[in-house]
């Protein structure tokens, strides 16, 4: 991946399935790879959620692997008629797909005689050149090709595939976040806020609001890869908070 | 909204905001929508996730705008730094970013006297020519411009701006779905599966796996607009799988 190394360090998470669109299955691999991504230094810049139609899926992988120096999927590589992802990758990237002997040889060694049948030898196919993510769960691996890492929808099967992948990925520093919680509404704190930002533009202030025992209160979250930078604002923040008359509290980091 | 009327009735939605990306926050408003838009014959037909920087956020904005027939975005429109929808929608149409007249009113109703402060009014301000769309809970405003829907990010929020445009979408007939729980790994049952959605070309057969109790089983999901095909279908299927020694379970909708 020599290539990569002028481009920027950035990621995006394309999700592939109906499931997400139709509202039947609340997504969870956003939020895990948005966080493990930040820590390991590559900012998630962008996510996309398609359909299982393959036009769709090949012009935003298209798309997105010109932009991004990652391109994470997941869905869509199980062994039933619904499972494109690898047909849409192969087309994508202009090569076959094949049957790949070393995820046949994983199949091969897992299944019982007789039960890897057709529908399930589906899931030995990956676009010619494509290097195996392994799958410690259940065992139908994921691929990378090129910038392109194709991991399951399932939760538990995706973290897994993506630890075997995140030693190999080149970030920055990890980007560090630090909460402070405000216990006065948005609106109270914002101006104080803006200015806050404007002199810190090292790290970027986002502010949620929050609705918790009939009050407003605001969470404020300080990002950057900077920690002394990150602890001198946090302690500007907090004697603002305490002008306007509210005693703010740090959030333990998780 | 006359000229989408030869456009497909088709949704996407934009979601806005840093901490969605990095994971700090799970996005709860896709399932609703998505969910909701369905039932409302609108599919939801992409997902997209910005952070908030002006040019994704504009540039996202109009290549959607043009390709649905409608675009719901949630998140960034409060009273701080990083609130910048508004003004970022006004670009992508090249208008004005106004102080809308109503919004400020409704602000002016809800705030004590001397509390309506400078970044509070921030969220008075549209774009010209934006509707309101009314917030029943904390009463600052959303609006619709063209075919853009600009809805607020907490869920609450979100929803009750969300029924309060429910009722003027153009939708073709709802989207119903049937799910038949199959006590069978997806692989068993894969190859009979896609001879069926073969068979019925009218409905969209989804096959989501899950692990339950050390098993594998698979969730089923029949989704048409001709509730008699679906029923057929779903018998069929559940003859399929007894076909196969299992007993199928029909899940009762929600």
């Amino acid at each position: 991946m020599a290539e990569q190394e002028e481009q920027p360090r950035e990621a995006c998470l394309l999700i592939i399935g109906n499931e997400i669109l139709s509202g039947r299955t609340q997504d969870a691999n956003l939020a895990y790879i948005g966080r493990r991504l930040a820590e390991l230094g590559v900012p998630l810049l962008e996510v996309r959620v398609v359909p299982d139609r393959e036009a769709m899926i090949i012009s935003a992988l298209n798309e997105l692997r010109a932009r991004y120096a990652y391109v994470f999927t997941t869905g869509g590589i199980g062994p039933t008629h619904d499972d494109i992802t690898a047909a849409c990758v192969a087309k994508a990237f202009g090569v076959a797909l094949i049957e790949n002997p070393k995820a046949r040889a994983i199949l091969e060694a897992h299944y019982q005689p007789g039960q890897l049948n057709e529908a399930r030898l589906r899931m030995a196919r990956t676009p010619e050149g494509a290097e195996l993510i392994e799958n410690p769960i259940s065992r139908a691996p994921g691929f990378r090709i090129g910038n392109v890492f194709v991991m399951a929808g399932i939760p538990s099967v995706m973290q897994a595939m993506f630890e075997n992948v995140a030693p190999n990925l080149k970030g920055g520093p990890p980007v560090i976040s630090r909460t402070v919680v405000c216990p006065l509404p948005e609106g109270t704190i914002a101006k104080a806020l803006g200015a806050l930002q404007s002199q810190h533009p090292e790290i970027e202030i986002g502010s949620y609001p929050a609705y918790r025992d009939g009050r407003f209160l605001t969470s404020l979250v300080l990002r950057g890869t900077d920690s002394a930078s990150i602890e001198r604002a946090a302690e500007e923040l907090m004697t603002l908070i305490r002008a306007l008359g509210a005693e703010p509290s740090l959030e333990t980091p998780a």
